[in-house]
């Protein structure tokens, strides 16, 4: 039976990694935002700044996992709080893929903005890009408090942004039809829809592991009906 | 202290999670191979076996994620035991990915199938398959002897796959700008490249939690100089 003292430095700890692991996300939303503003303003040293500050990811990455793993050794939690910090280190994951994805986006976005392409559908990238951001802070938000009533809803901004890509992907097909040396960076415009799309995928994993952490049952592949059940008020 | 007792339970417990682990490994590697030789032969029904056993991949996650945190909760492992666990964890997420991926194969073999596309880069497909195949199977291995001698050699067979994947993407490119009306086929290719080189990825990811399990060390980022330091025998 953990004293109470023991419990009072647990609940420090996990507080503590929280608040991290929101700023994490919070870094990796900006990473993409920053992305996409520089593809539209072809401003290089953004794209560049982008590349290089995922490694700021990484590390967080790798120092989050460390400090759950030393708090689970520690603490030795169990029920509600072993489910807290399980849900946090999915998340880490998570949240470091959305992280490599909007490197990837910049990387594109290197390509794409040194070369002359002029039909880049930059308001559809922005406004997918804008909803995958919306998906990301509204999931987080959720995990900060502890409340998974958006996740039913977050999964049908999931549903909607497969859509976009897919409306993206025809409109993309058409322009390579039209002239074919487009395609070549038409390829690199289509890469940044997908990890766009990509990037939606992890915001419902994110709310998907608050469902989990609030109500212990496990609605990963179950769709948005099991999420609709879960996410109401209680 | 943890009596003799508990510790027997914890190991019983955690070999049963490993040879699951295993087994779910064998499944989605199986089921990128069936995918694959399905691909080649235009056997439609193992297309659809494929994407309907995704459901066992997905049913494997859950229940081994509940065994891990159930053991962590019955036996508050440290040290060398919540590593593995840890690791285990980790794993399972990476492998039901792979499922996805090989999914999502058979989901666009499905459309190459029924048209009447005769420019698939098969033999290359097949290759990088096989390769992606190998790693994961040495990454498995790995894990089931807890030896990560094969992790610097696995990263550098996920640098090839990246080569051949952006091989295949050149000869795919060529192909759409000779004949403009294959482009949404050719896309459906592309994209099953790209699954094949995120597999590649998936099974890098294994091995190098294996360095961590074994080894005690966080080596993902840290390059294949990283890999070679800690693969040594010591």
């Amino acid at each position: 039976m953990p004293s109470k003292h023991t419990l009072t430095h647990f609940d420090t700890e996990l507080e503590s990694i929280r608040k991290r692991l929101l700023e994490m996300g919070g870094l990796v939303a900006q990473q993409l935002s920053r992305a996409i503003e520089a593809l539209s303003s072809g401003d290089m040293a953004t794209i560049e700044a982008v590349i290089e500050d995922d490694r700021r990811v990484n590390e967080e990455e790798v120092a989050l996992d460390d400090a759950c793993i030393l708090l689970i050794a520690r603490h030795g939690p169990t029920a509600g709080d072993l489910r807290m910090v399980m849900t946090m280190i999915q998340m880490i994951t998570d949240l470091e893929r959305v992280g490599d994805e909007a490197k990837k986006i910049a990387k594109a976005g290197r390509q794409i903005i040194g070369s002359d392409v002029v039909f880049v559908p930059k308001v559809e990238l922005r406004h997918v890009a804008a909803m995958v951001i919306d998906m990301l802070q509204r999931a987080l938000d959720a995990f900060a408090r502890m409340d998974p009533s958006s996740s039913a809803d977050i999964a049908r901004q999931d549903k909607e942004v497969d859509a976009i890509f897919k409306g993206i992907m025809r409109q993309l097909i058409t322009y390579m039809m039209e002239d074919p040396r487009l395609i070549t960076r038409a390829l690199d415009v289509l890469f940044i829809a997908k990890s766009i799309e990509r990037i939606g995928d992890h915001a419902k994993n994110v709310s998907e592991y608050v469902v989990y952490m609030v109500r212990g049952r496990d609605v990963r592949h179950e769709g948005i009906e099991a999420l609709e059940r879960e996410s109401r008020v209680r």
